[in-house]
């Protein structure tokens, strides 16, 4: 604790913004009260939620159009979008998602709503001809990943949105934007019915996601008792998690365009210092700035990861989350063969990122990759 | 904000705990790592859930034969049992449960499942004949609150839990136990195979909970996705919320005995300050000391808590949650009039509630309900 370290790993978590969580500290301290009450004291902490709610709907598209329920991670917006969407039929959706869309859809199959999994193309971006064919009169929901989190691609969720209402206008359409939203400019059109969003990987909270809908979608409620997020999501809502959200949102939103220029500088600058012989870049040109994601070809990723770590250099080696596979089952649905999905390792980045740190992390990659490569020969 | 208030609705919610947000802040600023992540900042994390698992199941059952698995708060733990364990026959309830457990059990029928409701005895406690009744050889799963959340009356769940399994060995038992973990003392026999309990009614954080459930007992996953809690509940864990609930949770523990004997003296010294004409006695003299429920008969609560609120006395009327409502479906229960019904204000308590509050508290309720009285007259 405490040591020197260069955090490339933001795109698992970020450091929780300092700024973000000073504000919202009020929350903790003096205004505690439950937004449910009708107390002054606590009617005030509701209408601040109301404020949290517009300010982050405001950021990418019309607050009048759409609304916003506040759930406790991107995992769970993702999964009130599928099993209160994908009732009936097929539901159709890519091989390059996040599990809490891939586990979900699997799920399907014991509701008895078929899921279609349609292939992605080598950098993890869906391919859009594929997912038309898919769609028919029986698909109740479409739902595709905004930028894949394992590569970086974006899917031009906009187009294909359209594409599919085109298809089947009554078929709804779902977009994944936990990697997207406060890093990359974003407006839904509005064909694009669900989005779900994340606050850690944008400076807010562990615990603090949310589905934004189109008004006229009909939601089924998810957690059902008090009657919270109007009916659709009970429970006492996280305060400190939600403007702490907002905060971090603010700032992100406000510097948006800046930090992603910068970032992508600083992205290129990494992946240039790395040694050819040594990394592979999986991750396409036009991507998120916010991930490169190479292969050490022929070396093990995860034992990378840990020299890495010991060096102070802090990657991931494909999502956190389905760290329990040998191999990412993105990765694999990209074609990758076994001894490049070895070697993966995803380096992402933040605002906070620096030029130096990216610098310094191309050499303790290179160095930590040349003497694993000696051992191993 | 700032202004000096004496805040008597501590069952809604209590103001977190500084010690514990305090000690939890360094997973804020320098352990902000994800606790799925294999490297070590990030695994060291995932040790420290691991290590507030077993301390909250520790306070209350033997940690090697429960599990326990953190929500994002205790109206997801009541909806993961109710759903995950009352998949088929019937679902035996009470009339007296918070809405949680209520409208998740009515929402059964749409799935299929009977839900039973049982009636209350005046004091919201359950009537044990009357659940035994309801219990046959399709029942699997029996849902009873520990701490009636508007009345205080206790539920003797270890008793009801094992005549319950006497008549049905298959049937789950399960307990809301929001309003009694970490506040009464608690000790789960086996019967008991599922306990929800919740951070924010002890000095944790809003937005999180869990649900204790006995190892061997089937549940299926609430949330699909990266595979945390066991596979139970995907998504990334909320670390700084799960580090807070222990640490207040630790404090609250220490002290129980001791707090509700202090409380309790409390609650009766605030009790025989009121005016006997102007208030009459709802919670029973056994329930827990931290409720105090009354009726200003004849007079709107509502009407009496924003008089109260602008003399700086926070109560509540009755569930923060069921606050649409006119009248409380548990207080309707209990059976009283809607004189009476009208009139109830729940007084509750936390452990930083002091002698001098409740004595101030017990002046500013007799002279607003006699001015209001004096109003309406």
């Amino acid at each position: 604790m405490g040591r020197q370290i260069i955090y490339l790993d933001n795109a698992a978590t970020t450091r929780p913004n300092a700024r973000a969580t000073e504000r919202a500290g009020v929350f903790l301290t003096e205004r505690y009260f439950n937004p449910s009450a009708l107390y002054s004291d606590g009617f005030s902490v509701g209408v601040e939620l109301k404020k949290a709610r517009e300010f982050l709907l405001s950021r990418v598209v019309d607050p009048t159009a759409y609304d916003l329920t506040f759930t406790s991670c991107g995992t769970e917006a993702d999964n009130q979008a599928v099993f209160c969407c994908g009732k009936r039929g097929n539901v159709v959706t890519t091989a390059g998602e996040h599990a809490a869309i891939y586990a979900s859809c699997t799920e399907l199959k014991n509701r008895g709503v078929e899921p279609r999994f349609v292939p992605v193309l080598p950098d993890g971006g869906v391919d859009p001809e594929a997912l038309l064919r898919a769609v028919d009169e029986k698909t109740s929901l479409v739902s595709v990943i905004h930028v894949n989190n394992e590569t970086g691609a974006i899917n031009p969720i906009a187009q294909l949105a359209k594409r599919v209402k085109e298809k089947n206008p009554r078929a709804l359409f779902h977009a994944d934007g936990v990697q997207a939203y406060g890093k990359i400019p974003v407006r839904l059109p509005k064909e694009v019915d669900l989005y779900s969003v994340s606050a850690h990987k944008i400076g807010g909270l562990k615990g603090t996601g949310a589905l934004i809908h189109k008004k006229g979608v009909h939601l089924s409620p998810y957690l059902f008792g008090g009657g919270q997020e109007n009916g659709l999501r009970s429970g006492t809502e996280n305060v400190f998690g939600v403007m702490t959200f907002r905060y971090a949102a603010e700032e992100k939103f406000a510097s948006l365009d800046r930090d992603c220029e910068r970032i992508g500088e600083l992205r290129e600058r990494l992946f240039s210092g790395l040694d050819g012989r040594l990394f592979r870049r999986l991750s396409p040109q036009n991507g998120t700035p916010y991930i490169l994601t190479v292969s050490a070809e022929g070396l093990r990723g995860e034992v990378l990861q840990h020299m890495l770590s010991d060096e102070g250099l802090i990657v991931g080696t494909g999502s956190a989350c389905s760290s329990r596979h040998r191999y990412s089952r993105v990765m694999t649905a990209c074609g990758y063969t076994e001894k490049t999905l070895d070697g993966v390792l995803r380096l992402s980045f933040s605002p906070e990122t620096t030029l130096e740190e990216v610098e310094t992390a191309a050499k303790i990659l290179n160095e930590t990759a040349a003497r694993l490569k000696q051992k191993t020969e």
